[in-house]
């Protein structure tokens, strides 16, 4: 397969991947719902900008999509479904539920090609620097010809299952996140209480056993007051109600997920375009300064 | 300064460090309360046992503390109090409370000695490895003479301030790791409910936004059901305890650790031997096998 690459959604995650692909000579177009986005990223990476979705499948084999919403998702789809033959493999990058990944690929096998539900994690630092770790759903003889794509794009590749496997290991991912959002905030609010140099506890905390990229990443800044995404606050939302919505239909409770959305719930209004790390502002009323 | 190293408590943590200490030719002899512990620890390394702490003071003029409790650490420092001499520097590794660190280097003072809070983190492996992160309150000039020796057992050593600023760090740490523990049994769990490949899943996760220390480490055995320590629930149940009286003195709410507190009330019985990480069994009844 040699593949014609289109991308379709470029945001925060998207642009940067799209960005790498181009780079690796494997970028045909890029589509955006906001053209000016698109217009300016194809301008800088030689590529050309599609009229619709449909234009992207129209020149492409492989299909990748980062979008933010379950329905932004089946929109996509539908919009280049008609473009979709044998060889064509979409591959979603987006974060959304099981369900919508299973009648995502139904959707485009029933048009005769291959999808892939293949959610990354790893901030727009992993984007940028095409160290995302991917965790792919789908047919593993698919995920081998997507290989040579989402090898440009991250540095680690899993193969969780059937379709749907990669969403559920995202929703694994972003309760993970939620929890540790928590354990970083009240921890480094304690520090601060307790009059602490925070950049210092920061760096020795980080060596040992309470490390985590969280805390490497978002801790310097967050007691700095400063909140620029990142990963948006309203999108980590977005996926914590549908982790809520999955545990609640596999019958278990998610209680640091409850805590964390009620925190968000608080937050969204005035902070929802801000960093997930924003959260400080309610561990720590006294200190941000923005 | 031509440091001769004492050692005194050989828990976990203690006799990898003290052994660290012996492979560099600086220690000459340890002390343990089980007696058994110390002979076969001294035996290996060609070490001194002492008969008492005093007959470790008698011979070191550096004195390291990894012990469990603050009552410990109080009654180790008067029982070594008459053999502190003018250059001996006692170090306490162990994990107390602020308080405990300043009444303990106010009577090594009283004897005309230094000392240091200089409790640990990075687990078993950070104390075989020689890499653990250290946290260190007291006078620099007192850091820079034992730094030859703090550089035997950890690779990041950080002076966080005067007395009590290497326990504070320490309580910031152990919130941190309250609720890592919780973010990841919480997320391992659901992956479980979900019927996800959770070592499959550990693997990926870790490469990404979510990595952390304690998935790494405790993620692929809490998945087997095996909760051998590692660092005990008790311990950490009574670090946590100082936390939430740290916290309620400085006015501050630390929620996580009050729901870790409450959830390590119900596995203390039948659990408290056991690593952190035997969590799991509460966020996951059905899983753990042992």
């Amino acid at each position: 397969m040699n593949p014609r690459v289109g991308f379709i959604g470029l945001g925060a995650m998207g642009a940067p991947m799209a960005e790498n692909l181009a780079k690796a000579g494997l970028l045909q177009c890029v589509w955006n719902r906001t053209p000016s986005k698109a217009q300016t990223l194809a301008g800088k990476l030689s590529v050309e900008v599609a009229a619709t979705p449909a234009g992207v499948a129209k020149v492409c084999n492989v299909i990748c999509i980062c979008v933010s919403e379950d329905r932004d998702v089946l929109a996509v789809i539908d919009a280049i479904s008609l473009g979709i033959e044998a060889d064509t493999i979409v591959i979603d990058h987006s974060t959304v539920s099981v369900n919508t990944a299973v009648a995502a690929a139904e959707k485009v096998r029933d048009h005769g090609g291959e999808f892939l539900d293949a959610p990354v994690s790893g901030g727009v630092e992993g984007a940028r620097a095409a160290t995302l770790a991917i965790m792919v759903g789908g047919k593993p003889e698919t995920l081998e010809r997507a290989r040579p794509v989402l090898e440009i794009v991250g540095s680690r590749i899993a193969h969780m299952g059937d379709t749907g496997a990669g969403q559920a290991t995202k929703a694994v991912n972003q309760v993970l996140c939620a929890g540790i959002n928590q354990a970083v905030t009240e921890a480094l609010a304690f520090g601060h209480a307790l009059g602490l140099d925070l950049e210092k506890v920061i760096d020795v905390v980080s060596q040992g056993a309470a490390g985590n990229w969280f805390l490497e990443k978002r801790g310097p800044t967050m007691v700095r007051g400063r909140f620029e995404p990142g990963f948006k606050l309203n999108l980590h939302h977005k996926d914590l109600r549908i982790c809520q919505a999955m545990a609640r239909e596999t019958g278990i409770s998610l209680p640091l997920v409850d805590t964390t959305l009620k925190d968000y719930q608080k937050l969204l209004g005035d902070h929802g375009e801000e960093d997930i790390s924003t959260l400080y502002r309610l561990k720590n009323p006294g200190k941000p300064m923005a």
